[in-house]
């Protein structure tokens, strides 16, 4: 079967054939063990050595992935093998075509390079509130590769660590809880800051607050308003609750108090 | 014939043309058959494995790309084969010409590379809907190189694999369903709420929702309104229905419960 | 005449000047009847293979562009044999020169790269309303290195083929008609919606429409009118027609109802 | 004169400058001439061969540009072999030096690669009116690096040809002209668009215009008014005159038939 | 067990197993007592030389961050060794996996660069708010690769130290508290600034203020109000606190002149 | 003198230190020197020349900064001679070192590029008001680094001429005078644009404008106008005084025929 | 010792700590002691040569900085050679880490050359109010590789040379004050001229303006009110504090002479 020059030999492709086959079926059966096998590992190192469950979870779910990938570059080598395409020649070259696949794979370094600082950095893990790469939600799993976030819309982003330049982790410590409300041009300001004082002592007692709030003084003269500023530390995950408390029992205090939060101004002067 | 030094030779000429039409012909009764076969191969495949629809979808259609491509490559290097061109050589040089390709290909080994693992990490697949590379809708194929979204208005963008950098899938889990709602800075904020929760109570029978929906507080105080916001979880692709139906019955149970949504508010100070 | 060492033999200039006077002529004359050729030939294969007409065009204009590309690079190599310059070496060399042109003309081969998919994918045909690389319209020429886009105010645009990163089609099934309109908040939505439906039921006979249209509810409470939303899908073409038809039915249908299309409303409270 | 281990040759740096001298001098004596005889014979050639006088234009400032380059780059030579630097060695080098030439020559080759295809593909002629690289205006000179282009307020943009991404061509064929004009929501639709299309019939006969105007429909339902659309083919460069006479003769027919053309509007709601 | 012509020597697998074990122990040992160590010293080194606290601190984190990524590095290169690959012309070779580690670890070297230029300029230092690379807060740790900022909304934000082009530091010197306060055009320009001059006297006296504060004329002409500017110097950190107070005293002042702060004019002329 | 094995010769040091001072003696004293006799040179060459004095004044200008560049080269070339390091082979060489000068200096050479295209294409002239690289004003200075612009309000500013990718020359022939004048719907456009006919006559006697201004129509219907738009072409440099004289005069001529330029517009409708 | 087949040598590694610590030791002392000669050296030249105050200081500034990064290169040198390691050859070889390196330390290379030209060309002393790179403020040193700027604000401000693309220096000669005033439709303007050049001649008188400041006319007729302009040259610095004096004048001036200046107009149109 020689066409333009090119010879074909039929039983070494059946050869080839069966070999492949025989391959795939390999990995179809260990790769769901070793996967298993990780599993359990890490588990139960994790309730021995009292590791945090967040961290075991992002090593269980690493390690799944590493093995991936590790596995998926066993599969590459042995199908060149089974080809006998000598692979090291390949990489070390330098011609066109390594050109190309150097640049092309830059990015893939690039993402490893990455995900393995995102890691050892401890900069994120699993079930972390994040914002990176332009994506904010929480994180479900932290590949070598590619990160899964969670957006509270219930979209699932998948982001190359590589676009993962500035990490702002939601979940390192203590959050503030930041209220600003305008009242009238013409109220009393020690008035209105000292009825803000009773209303955050009570909250003071709520022990999703750290420290706080308090309202710290004067924040800007609006254009029809002046500005006051409430300022607390929350519980990490309770601010915007908190926020959303603090609202509407100030809001309640100024009513009682007959503290006018006023609407936009405008003063009309009439021409005929 | 010698022009300028560079002789022809006619009957080569002809034999070249000879071999190319045949390996035209060749190409045009394989490529159909071959494409046949896979699509069948995947569909059989797909229905005895209870491999999920949409995957085999995904599948079939990236190996008829992927069997296009090889095709393509198997004959370009069949026509450099006819005219005695080696390859090797070619594709090992560094001159300029090996510069220019180098460079000029480098995106499409991206495309590839990248592509390859939108498929292995099953970030997209055909049938979801995504945000990626600027361009939104449902994916209708995943190929090696581009890949194809259908807008909600129509339009079929393609985009070349590279282009993705990171993928928003919304076909993955339950979706909020969020509905920010003004009411009057008279109205008591207690009652609007309790309304709220009435109305929830009625959509959490609806089997579209998941979680919820809720009345969460006062998100805040606009110029105008104090703004409530209701969150639900909703089944994937119904969270858009579900936000119209709550705008609507929240709507008309704020009417009759008297319950004003305010319009923009302003203040007029009149002076001569 | 040697200046400064550099010798000028003017029997040889001659020669050189008399050489590069025929083979312009050759070209001159050799060019419009190539193309003649290539037009012809691929029009009657169109009429006798049944290739859709858009499809014929588009291969016409890029033969003849792809036969002025080839003519140009031969007449650059017959340049290159009155002068003796060897254009292997050349290419092949990597100094300073070779780097500059590698650099410089890396443009041209993703010009061509993306040029040949843009065509093998069959992603653009002429006559198709396009966006791609920040310019719409119809496309009037696919070229190896430049597409050429008509927009609608009739200019002609000359987009470099590297620059269609991603191409939106809007020439590749149906397109959706989308009309928002807004009612007052005092309006009775299930009436308004029921009016709508009627007005829709008129549309779904119009043989443009290919499914739809139809309301389907309260898509926002805006700062003064709740806003319903009508979708359907018409031919390829017709959307922006069927779009207009229906704005001036609906307005004259909520006129004729009495249904009101509100104004932008602020409410003023008088303060002195 | 040894200083520091350099000696320098007293009678060498006299030669050198009287050479110098000599080369200025014949450059100067032999630039004009050379432009001259470029101009005449392209005026010529373009009024014996019919060819349209912008292209004539196009040719002549072009290939004066390419004679003053190319006198440059004769110059630059010479003066390297008065000093006796081989130019060869020093371009086919690849040191330091030759990276950093390299890396800075780039933009210069990539000017010369996209004026060449400028100049090929008849993107662009003299007196165009185009927009490219973020200036807009009149071509005035196409060179092989550099294109000039005037701008309306009569400012003179130098823009490197590199910086020519796409090309939006104004003067390549029929161009639109639109307007759209808004009538209030208690007009009747149907009687604007006959008297449109009365204001439409007149200029119809106008020979400026080669389709339509035609009244298209309501465009819009716009916060305040009733878009309805007109539009039509002018002939090229005549489209804004054409729109400034419409314009004109719309609201004037208008005002004869008392159609609103109505100011902003907004409900008040007066509150206490 | 030679699968695919790859041999596996089992016992050599449980040897490396072993030595791999071994290591990771060694580590896990030395480790802590490392980091135990550097802290003493430093801490002992700092209240001996009497170095401000921040600097000691930005030393102590530096040092251990330093040593745990020389141990990472001691790691991989005894990992290397136990698999007996040699590093040295891995580093050393030009294939293309060395071009692509080489783009790819390009940006950790940007890192630490950048990251050494931070601390030996003292840039930044422990405790300083700043703002760099998009993100502003307190500096939490300078690490050398990666810097960690602690937002005023309680988010710690990791950045790659290349991404910080420019620092901003805003804990250096005095910093200006400003006010901005508008009057009415029908008030006495003269009159107004003599009661600031009053109110600024008391903040003269206050230790917070470093200079000033005092009012240095009419800033602006506003489209309502005649713009009068109050600027003085605080202690770095009190700015934003002196700046309340300024506005309160200030807005309070103002009230007992009876000098208006006017809400937004507007001129209405009624037409019919 | 040898520590940790590098030895250090004293007389060597006091031999290089004089040979330095030498150097520099020998430089302070030449430089001032040769840039007089360049001055003079270009001046006495201008005067005789009948070149225009802008021209001179960029020559000069010009010459003494190439001079500056080449003493610094010269000097540097001269240091190194003094510690005897070879300069040649230091730039042919591409280690590490090389390819970071290399890279760092490819900026230098591009300004030195773009800076002698600056001047051989005369796109710029000392004088000349610019718009290039983000900055605008009068240019001050053409180096071949770097351009002073002198902006109008007289900061000065520095541009590396790589920066100046397209540059806009407005000082280049006649500039546009453009004034469009809103005028009530209620006016009768004809008697508008007549009596704009009558300002612009009084306007083509003033010899500031080379043509026009003529009033050229119905430039838009605005919210609250119709807006015409008056055009001429002035001399260069006097088009922003023409502007504002046609302004007044417009207005002026206006309020004579009591013609009104009306203020934005509101249909209030009032609802209870 | 030997673990893993590395053999380590105690007693060498204490040889090496004893060096480095002598190392260190020297380096402390000689540092300061190197500062203080530079600094007292700089400003005896400075006050003998009667060079200007804010230059030597530029130069103190630059020539410590320059001390410390030669020091640091000695350091680092005298440390490879207490470790034995040979950096000629690390420098020339061009392996994967020489290519991260080179990259890596290419914007340090940028960052000097930027900086050697930024002082050479005496585009910033220290003391100048400049722009750049997206900072600005008062320069408060220049060095090698960074350049300090204080915000007016107090902030500190560090930014890499190489990131200073173009500056503006606001301290070379006389700056622009300029007034925007807008007067009523129905004012004269020519009376609001002249009354404007009566306030100006009283400025003229003051010895901060250059020239000027004159009223140059009509510079726009806004939506409420015709705007004029006045412009004049203050000495360096002064124009904020003149801009504000002139705008306290003006308007006095205009309330004097009862010119109004007008608060934003509407026209009402009242409809039911």
């Amino acid at each position: 079967m020689g066409i333009f020059g090119i010879e074909v030999d039929v039983t070494n492709l059946i050869n080839i054939g069966l070999k492949i086959g025989l391959l795939i079926l390999a990995f179809i059966i260990f790769i769901p063990i070793g996967k298993k096998i990780i599993e359990r590992t890490i588990n139960r190192a994790g309730s021995n050595q009292k590791i945090s469950e967040s961290r075991v979870k992002t090593l269980e779910k690493l390690l799944v992935n590493l093995f991936s990938y590790v596995m998926i570059f066993v599969f590459i080598v042995m199908l060149f093998a089974i080809f006998t395409i000598p692979i090291g020649p390949l990489l070390a070259g330098a011609g066109v075509l390594g050109l190309a696949i150097g640049f092309g794979a830059q990015g893939l370094v690039s993402d490893v390079v990455t995900g393995f600082f995102l890691l050892l950095e401890r900069q994120v893990e699993v079930d972390d509130y994040i914002t990176a790469g332009g994506y904010d939600g929480i994180v479900e799993e932290l590949g070598l590769r590619t990160t899964k976030i969670r957006s509270f819309n219930g979209t699932l982003n998948f982001i190359p660590n590589r676009e993962i330049i500035g990490v702002a982790n939601h979940s390192r410590g203590n959050m503030r809880a930041l209220v600003d409300i305008g009242i009238s041009y013409d109220e009393n300001i020690d008035e209105a800051i000292s009825l803000l004082e009773k209303v955050c002592a009570e909250f003071q007692q709520d022990e999703r607050f750290k420290d706080g709030p308090n309202p710290i003084g004067v924040q800007g003269l609006g254009s029809s308003d002046v500005v006051l500023r409430v300022v607390g530390q929350t519980e990490n995950g309770e601010q915007f609750g908190c926020q959303r408390d603090m609202l509407k029992r100030i809001k309640e205090a100024f009513d009682e108090a007959n503290i006018e939060i006023p609407f936009p101004h405008q003063v009309n002067i009439q021409k005929d």
